[in-house]
Formats: structure tokens, C-alpha cells, sequence
């Protein structure tokens, strides 16, 4: 929205310094992420999006939902709209100890803190982990909430590879050894393991064990984070980090994939050293988080078949995969390649060398379909303009397909430029080489 | 609660670093505040708690509320259970505009950013301007959440004194002018101009003007936080800070106080320059406010008479702050003083010289009532140990009476201990003076 200009500044003295010569130094690095910026015009109901992150809530059971939570009010009202505690509801986190038991966690209610949505778990865990300067390594490409929380406390990130089995460790011991020389260690390695968010890929099971004595053995804490563990589409589930190293995991967790969004109820599992930590670190946050949303989501969790309901969620996002998969074989011109989810929301494409995907992203919208670049999950850093993040999870089968058949064409017209003129047009990315341990690019086709 | 002894960390490598070792400097001064650690105890039913700062729901018609959430649910479930904006859902966000004009204030939408609770709103508000070691004037006593957040972003807080007529300008000019003499310039002033937490008083209209010209000439950005602004108990309202001079006013803004604190919506209201970088901020803190609470919220006062609500909540608060008045005269000991609070949740007592209201605290609780040591609200600094904050919020006038009584038994006992003894038993607080403009005890009979 353009600022209102009844409201803008009008010092009345020139001396006076502004109000942004006045802003702390680590404003300097919030800017607007990439898929903000287009979500504008991506929510055009023309434009076919593939760009946003958002669950589908079709097949929630509203009638149900708001018996639950009328009966909530009128019983329990006293108590859900007013002031709780920071850690949050105690039923709840022994109900989140019941889900977390599900990928092989063993947790005690008392090491839980629920938080407003996990993206606020993360943004606690980077502040209590992370001085100005300080490394966090974290998966190449990376969730772009993350790397938004990492920029706001002025963390430094460095990026690992991925390859198609999910973080390489090699690439991850060659990073702590290349820190280690440098005299430097990493506060924190972000890892999400499970249908990875933008990648698409799942970290192998033999692989685990490897980076977490890896992390350990350099001092460097793990902190995993699983929106998507639940949403394996043949009902797999894989043992989580925190299940194999309670001591150094930080775990976090959510509903926002497996219930509803809107009510932003996450939460965070550390031992009592980072939890006594976190809990003081969330009250100067916000206080408490909602009460009711929590006690809403554990009506929910109690008086509903919430695991049948995840179970036809899997089922309804693997057709959306598939349709994805099947446009993406039918349609991409020869050169491209992309990974293949087995749960989550994403598939991540690698354009033929030379496309731009930055670049190209106006004319993908003028032809209808949006898509976030692989720019958005470098943090600005230039990588990832080969690349792109396609989610099935919103749309319809059919408009998956519309939505692929459209980006191949608009691919091929990019391909035909780059053949004739051999260089992208109007390039807005600077052309960072991709390759060696920085071509994270999970590559199967 | 206690830790549970099998998740203590169990280094395997005695030369690890533990993580202690690597949390970021900020940590070293989160504790736990003297209110939470009191809240154990003081929650015991046979203890009248004059502790707490709970608003009362019990005028809340929960019947109705539930009709509307149910409905809200059925009609609107796929929106209210869905991600949206950083910003704030719109419709809220125009009628939180027309709230604040009671006070006021003229506003754009725009402008406006809901936050979770007001508490999310100061903590970014701190987040945005204050670098480690940057000054935060704040009057003393001052609001203990909000020393929390400066705390947590390691800002320097230097109280300003008040009297029966809220902050003293003097005082505010000498410390900009110290400030100044040291090169120094504070960030922002935080202020709570209305029915002040812990104080009680209000700021006289005559003041607020002067405080906003000395900000203004000193380049110092005003941070007005006014969540009891609708509770004065004759139905007067006060001109908003904001509404005086929007340029270089951060107003927060909550419906804590007059709907639900459990929903926890506030708000930040702030020029766009400010505004921009709080929806930055907002966004890598939480993705978004939760829309299901700020749809309830939104329903709430387009179908409900909520003016009719507030004044029904003034006239209870306003019989208990009488209650109290009446006990506090009947049975506190003399050389005691108190404030006359006209609107909002807290009295503001000044014992006579000599007692430590932390130290008395247990014996206080021993004889079943608790209160808030006025140390809790000077961050640490040692300075409120003959004061306390009494809440007349909660409990019923009976109760406050009784609780009033116990108090004045405690305080009879402890001072017949200064007189035989001269010194109190068993003192925890060092032992500041007292007097001067640091002396901001607004002491009114």
C-alpha cells in the first residue's frame, strides 16, 4: 500500500535528525523478502500460483470446528480469553508430546514452549543464540522465513549443499572445518530434514547420524525444524534429529500444516537450559501466547480424528504432487530438472544454464503463472537464479497443470531468446557461478 | 517448574562447549521478573492476590460470543484458519482506527500494525530503534513487560520522575539536557500517559504538550503505550499523545483491557516510515497475527455494543479501585501514602522510610495477600523498595477489603520492628536513596 501522504514526516525543525538516522543498525538488512513482494500480484484469481506456501483448508470440518469451539466459549471462556502463561497451555504440551512421539520423540511436557507459530520459535531461537556477526549454517536453498529471522538479528549465513537425499555431510564437515580455520564456529546449523521447504528433498535416514556427530563433534547445536514430518505421502515418517540427540536438538514444531494457519500455534522443544531461556525470551516477545487458540487446538487434538484428517490431507496433497510431477514430464522443455517430493508442498525445478529466473518472473506473470525464483532462498546472496520453487499445495490438479503448461512455454521463449541472443534479457541477478559444494541444487530428475 | 533430571544436558565430550557458553550476550540479562516468580504462590486461593494485573472477564457475555465464533467459523472458517497479512486483517484495522478516535486520534489504516498483544508491538518497536547500550527514558516506576523487551535488546533505561500529575516535565528536561551533556541521545521515551501501570496517575492534559515539545527539540521519538485510556471510571477520555503530534508518536494500542487479554490483540499505530519497517519486523517475529483472533475481535465490535461493554467494565473497576481507596484509609498504618488512581487497574503505595517491600513480601504472603515490591518496576536498578503496586482489578471488593487488612497487619508488624530494632529483618534490596527526581514516587494522599 502506498504510504498515505497526510502521514508522512514533516519535521518542523531541518536540524532534527529523522527518524530513520535513528533506527538501530540491524534494520538496515529487513527489506521485503521476494515472495512478499509478489504476492500482489500472484493473488490475481487470472494468474495461476505456484509461489504460494499456503495449506489447503478444504477439507477441514468447519460444522464440527465451530460446535468445538462455541462450546469452548460458553464453558470455558473465563479461562481461554484471558492471560496465560508464557510456556503455554499445559494440556497442549502434553498433547504436542503425543504428536512429536509419532516421529520418535520422547519429550516431557515441561521441555515444551508453545509459541505464535513456529516461525516465533525461530525467531527466539536466533535470539538466544545469535550475536551480531555470529554464523548459522543452514541448508542451500533455505527456508526464506528463516533466513528472514537469521537477517533481523544479523546472523551470517552460510549455505550447505543438498543433493537429492537431502543435506550432503560432506559438504557440511568441509563448511565447520573451513569455519574451524578460520577460528570462527557456527551458533546454530538450520536444518529442515523432513520434504524440505523449498527443496522438496528428504534428509536420508543414514545421513542423520552422520551430522548430528558432525554438529557435535564441532560444538554446534542443531536446530530442526519440521512443519512437514506428518505429510509423507505414503504415510512414512522418518526419526527425527531431536529423537537421536536429545541433548543437542532444538526441535520445532507446528500446526499450521497439520491443522489451521490462522491460528498460529507452533512450538519449540529444548532442554530446560534453552527452554528456561526460551520461556523468558517469549514473554518479553508477547507476553503469553493466545490462550484460546491454544485450548482450540487442543479440543481439536482431543474430540476429533485429527490423525484420519492428516491422513486425507496426505492423500489430497500426493495428487497434487502428482498432477505436478506429470505436467512437469509433459510439458518443461528438454534441460530442466526437478526433484521429486514424497510429502510436503514443494518441488524445486533447475532451469537449463543461462535462464534467469529472477528475471523471467514478469513475463511468467504476464503469462499467467507465478512461481518464487531460487533467488528468495539465498538471502540476496545472487545464488539460485537458475532455479525456482513450484508448490502444489493450493491449487487444483487442473490448474497445476494450466499452471506447468504455461511456465514451459514461457521457458521455451526464454530458451529460444537465449539461443538467438545468448543472454537472458532485462537480467536483475548478478550471475553467480553455480557449482562445486555452493551448487546446492538438489538435481534428480 | 523443576527441570526433569533426564533431560539435563549430558555432555558426552567434557571439552564440548556447553550451550550456555553460546548463547548471545543479550541472554545474560534475561531473568525471570519478581511478578512471575511471584505468581506461584500468589494464585494459592486462600491468598488475596493485589498482585496480579488480570483484567476481570466476568461482565463478558459468553453466550453471545459463542453464537458469534461458531458463526464465524461455519461462514468464514477457510479465512479465519489461513495465513494472511503481516499487517493485520483490514477490516480490523479500520475499526481499530475509529477506537482510537475516542482518544483523538485521526488515523489511516494504513498506518496501523496489529500485533500479538501491545506486548509484540513494544518489543518490536525496541527491536526497530535500539542498538545494545542505547537509552530508553521510561518513566519510574515504569511498566515491567516493557523493561522486559528494553532488556532483552540490552537498551540502557533511565527513569524519569512523576508525581500526582504523571511525568514531570522538569525532571524529563533535565534528563534530556544530562543525556545531551554526555553526548548521549536517548531513542525514545516510553510512556504509559493514561491510568499508568504501576503508578496510577494520569498525565495532566497541561503536560503533555510541554513533554512533546522537549522530545520533539531533543530529536527523541515518543512511544505512547495507552492500554487503560478507555478505563477512567467517570467515562473521561484523555487527548492522545498521538493525536498531538502524529510525526513523532508510536502509539500502542490493545484490546487486553477492553475485550480479552487471551486473544492477545494489540496494535502499533505508527507514520510510515516506522510502520513500513514494523511490518518487516512483525513478519520474521511471527509471519502474521493470528487471523482467527483478529476476525473474532473484528465480529466483536461490529456486532456487539462494545462501548456499552467498557462502560460496564469502568463501573466494576471503578467500585473495586473504590473499595481499595476505602481500605487503604481505614487500615493502613500512618506515614503511609497512596495514589487515587481515576481510571485503569493499579494503586501506587509509599510505606513509611525504613520498609523494604521485598523483603516483607514472604511475610506479607504468610498472612495471605500479595503484592507487586516496587522494586519489580525500576529493572532491577534497586530503586522502588519502599513502594508497592496493589491491583484492584481482579478480586472482589470483599476480598480487596481483606486483603487491604491483611496488608495493614503486615506493614503494623514491620514497622513495630523499625521501631524496636531500626532496620528491617532480613533484606534483600540494597538500600537506595530515595529522594530527589529519583525519587518518582507519585505521592498523593
Amino acid at each position: 500500500m502506498p504510504p498515505t501522504p497526510a502521514h508522512e514526516p514533516r519535521p518542523s525543525d531541518p536540524s532534527r535528525p529523522t527518524a530513520a538516522a535513528r533506527f538501530a543498525a540491524r534494520t538496515e538488512r529487513m527489506t521485503a523478502s521476494e515472495i512478499r513482494a509478489l504476492f500482489a500480484v500472484a493473488s490475481r484469481p487470472e494468474v495461476v500460483s505456484l509461489a504460494g506456501g499456503m495449506p489447503n483448508l478444504a477439507a477441514l470440518p468447519l460444522d464440527t470446528l465451530a460446535g468445538q469451539v462455541a462450546e469452548m466459549v460458553a464453558r470455558d471462556g473465563q479461562v481461554a480469553l484471558q492471560y496465560g502463561s508464557a510456556q503455554g497451555v499445559p494440556a497442549l504440551r502434553e498433547q504436542i508430546t503425543e504428536v512429536m512421539a509419532a516421529e520418535g520423540i520422547r519429550a516431557h511436557a515441561d521441555d515444551v514452549v508453545v509459541t505464535v507459530g513456529s516461525q516465533m520459535a525461530l525467531d527466539l531461537v536466533t535470539r538466544l543464540f545469535c550475536d551480531p556477526g555470529d554464523v548459522v549454517l543452514a541448508e542451500g536453498p533455505s527456508y526464506v522465513g528463516a533466513l528472514g529471522s537469521f537477517s533481523a538479528y544479523q546472523a551470517r549465513v552460510v549455505h550447505v549443499a543438498m543433493d537429492a537425499d537431502g543435506l550432503v555431510p560432506a559438504a557440511l564437515a568441509e563448511a565447520l572445518d573451513r569455519l574451524a580455520a578460520a577460528g570462527q564456529r557456527a551458533k546454530f546449523l538450520y536444518t529442515v530434514p523432513n520434504f524440505h521447504n523449498p527443496a522438496g528433498v528428504t534428509l536420508a535416514v543414514e545421513r542423520r547420524a552422520q551430522i548430528l556427530e558432525l554438529c557435535r563433534r564441532h560444538g554446534v547445536l542443531v536446530v530442526e525444524d519440521n512443519p512437514y514430518g506428518l505429510l509423507g505421502f505414503d504415510g512414512q515418517t522418518y526419526p527425527a534429529l531431536r529423537s537421536m540427540d536429545p541433548d543437542n536438538v532444538v526441535y520445532l514444531g507446528s500446526f499450521s500444516k497439520t491443522f489451521a494457519s490462522g491460528l498460529r500455534v507452533g512450538w519449540a522443544l529444548a532442554r530446560p537450559t534453552v527452554r528456561e531461556k526460551l520461556v523468558l525470551a517469549a514473554e518479553s516477545a508477547t507476553l503469553c501466547p493466545p490462550t484460546f487458540n491454544q485450548m482450540m487446538v487442543s479440543s481439536y487434538l482431543s474430540g476429533h480424528d485429527w490423525r484420519g484428517q492428516v491422513k486425507s490431507l496426505r492423500e489430497m496433497y500426493r495428487d497434487r504432487r502428482d498432477a505436478m510431477l506429470d505436467a512437469l514430464s509433459a510439458y518443461l522443455p528438454p534441460g530442466c530438472r526437478w526433484t521429486h517430493p514424497e510429502g510436503g508442498f514443494f518441488v524445486w525445478v533447475t532451469a537449463p544454464e543461462g535462464v534467469d529466473t529472477k528475471a523471467m518472473l514478469p513475463r511468467a506473470v504476464n503469462a499467467q503463472v507465478a512461481y518464487v525464483s531460487g533467488t528468495a532462498f539465498y538471502g540476496g546472496s545472487g545464488l539460485g537464479g537458475r532455479h525456482m520453487r513450484l508448490s502444489y499445495c493450493y491449487p487444483t490438479p487442473e490448474r497445476i497443470t494450466e499452471g506447468v503448461r504455461r511456465l514451459a512455454g514461457v521457458l521455451e521463449a526464454e530458451l529460444e531468446v537465449l539461443r538467438t541472443f545468448g543472454s537472458p534479457t532485462r537480467s536483475t541477478t548478478r550471475s553467480a557461478p553455480v557449482r562445486g559444494t555452493q551448487t546446492p541444487a538438489p538435481d534428480t530428475t
